[in-house]
């Protein structure tokens, strides 16, 4: 399709784009679409969720509620959503009847670390070893390719460390087994990374795709903590990431922003790249691009989805940004007292324990 | 006061703050109030006004509506406006209740050019040669004192150029005087400026004053058009500047996010720095730092007004702003192709000629 016939079908200032899904990405993607002077409505069950309180209006619905997608599809332009859980039947009834970007192929995928697995190795990219994992005796299979340490996961629902239990020595495969509590499941080999990294791409109706620079994370306790640009990978390894990205984002046909995370793996002076997972949505380690870029992801997302022209993904600044979770909020006042932090809290009432309250991008000049 | 006794003072996140008045300055602050955890209730009487669209939620009723304000005191931990021509009794009235931000001391002497000027003056500042015109006869005394040509200007309730009349010729009195429609007004002389600049400050509780840099501004059709940062003046003028605007703040006990606008007269090498006007607001001329600082003037306001530590003011990036009036709007599609442009737009639903209806800032790297 030519740029000029994608941007035909953009969205005029004042459209309505409905949001599925109300928590922090869908807040910060309402905010983005605002400033874009979109209107937003969310389909959300929870009435007190982030997003609800800076969109236009929340339908409180499940997410498969057929009367709310009625009422959505009616109300809306266009449709995203902001979550990987979101019911792919959803979906699929809402794309019958108008645009829903990105679509549920890619829902599909992200949905089932086994097809997501066998998606990057389909496209010649580099994964841990896995094997799937339906019974007891599967299982020992699946050891036997892997080898110890791994890790079982089940194949959905399973996000921030939930669902997952580390197979070491042979006699710890009954309680991980257990633990997956007959869900199909999936054994990955334990992968010995020099460090963990994403990048944050979007690719526009017109299938032009850009990345942001590739970000280097930290996990605790199996939650993003912090991200880093730039990296600390080399030129060849980033390039070798963002041509993985930019061909799942094709070969899903996708439309949005989207995030592949890697393991960079030592080999000799330079890494392997190995697939982690894609999340069909703008992403945590994106969160940096709204205090270090022009245009923000949860922007980028906006204009894919409304048919404009992608922004320029560009940093004007380095970074980290820092997850703050739980009691972190607490810290309010004394980041505020930092020079070059920009801070964002979500609206979040109760601080639980391990919840993501907000995040904190520290800033600087350009090594 | 102390820092310490400030800043014991601060909102924790999730508390609410009320905003007087539903535009897009107002649609401004309830998005960076959001972003750090704040909850807003907007007061304002049309229920389609920008602010409304992005906040918690907005009580549709007159700004000086008793009810209406009892309802917003009880709602809010703290209050402040988005706009100088607020009923003056109504922030009294909440101000007996509680804290109100900046208060009405700003307010009265914003919303009367007079008093205004004389406040700049008695500070030691300069501005055009004044008089007050309150009958036709005033008028020729006024004259003589200012010179021609001169504006005539509504003491109260102009802005954007409504509410002036130009002289030129002394033949142009009676018709000058004749729009005033009886009104208060100030004859002022008309300024031989070779810049408009202004300075964006915020004075936080603790007493603490920081400016952004000075911006310097173009108007077309009494309207701003442009603001250019940095700006062309040299670093003696424009420190004058600053220290006015601090004196200002100051003066008026102020808390939260002003303006100063100043007209640049060419003196020597130098310059002299003419107070204009001042805004008790955030301000179109500041709506730069948005998109080329960490921390922007409509967070710096909501910090102030929170009592949280005020943020760095510095700039990541040069820019230039420019305001998007009427069908302009209507270039979304082509500015979002433009690398590098912010654009941010106001959810107004209808593109009447003069209308603000969005602003863009194209940011560069720093020279």
């Amino acid at each position: 399709m030519s740029g000029a016939e994608a941007n035909a079908g953009a969205l005029p200032s004042g459209s309505t784009i409905g949001i599925i899904g109300g928590g922090q990405l869908g807040r910060m993607l309402a905010m983005a679409a605002a400033r874009l002077g979109y209107r937003t409505i969310i389909l959300e069950p929870d009435v007190n969720a982030p997003a609800g309180q800076v969109a236009n209006s929340q339908i409180v619905a499940a997410y498969d509620d057929p009367e709310a997608l009625d009422q959505l599809a009616m109300l809306c332009d266009v449709v995203t959503y902001e979550f990987e859980n979101v019911p792919v039947a959803a979906v699929k009834a809402l794309e019958a009847r108008m645009p829903v970007r990105p679509g549920s192929k890619a829902l599909e995928v992200a949905q089932d670390r086994l097809l997501e697995k066998a998606t990057a190795r389909d496209l010649g990219a580099e994964t841990a070893l896995f094997a799937p994992v339906a019974t007891r005796a599967d299982l020992d299979a699946a050891i036997a390719v892997t080898g110890l340490p791994a890790v079982l996961k089940t194949t959905r629902l399973g996000y921030d460390g939930k669902g997952q239990a580390k197979i070491v020595r042979p006699e710890d495969a009954d309680s991980a087994f257990a633990a997956m509590n007959g869900q199909m499941a999936v054994l990955e080999s334990f992968v010995h990374f020099e460090s963990e990294v994403s990048v944050v791409a979007a690719r526009g109706i017109s299938g032009e795709v850009r990345a942001y620079d590739v970000t280097e994370n930290i996990h605790r306790n199996h939650i993003l903590h912090t991200s880093t640009v730039p990296s600390g990978l080399g030129a060849e390894a980033c390039a070798k990431a963002l041509d993985i990205a930019a061909g799942l984002g094709r070969h899903l046909d996708y439309v949005g922003v989207f995030a592949v995370e890697f393991f960079a793996v030592r080999d000799g002076a330079g890494h392997r790249m190995l697939v982690n997972e894609m999340a069909p949505r703008v992403h945590n380690s994106g969160h940096w691009t709204e205090a270090a870029c022009a245009i923000s992801q949860f922007e980028q997302h906006i204009r894919a989805v409304a048919g404009l022209p992608l922004g320029d993904p560009a940093r004007h600044s380095d970074c980290v940004m820092e997850n703050l979770i739980g009691e972190d909020v607490a810290r309010l006042e004394a980041l505020a007292a930092e020079p070059g932090a920009v801070i964002h809290l979500y609206g979040k009432s109760e601080a639980r324990p391990g919840r993501k309250m907000g995040h904190v991008t520290r800033i600087a000049p350009k090594k």
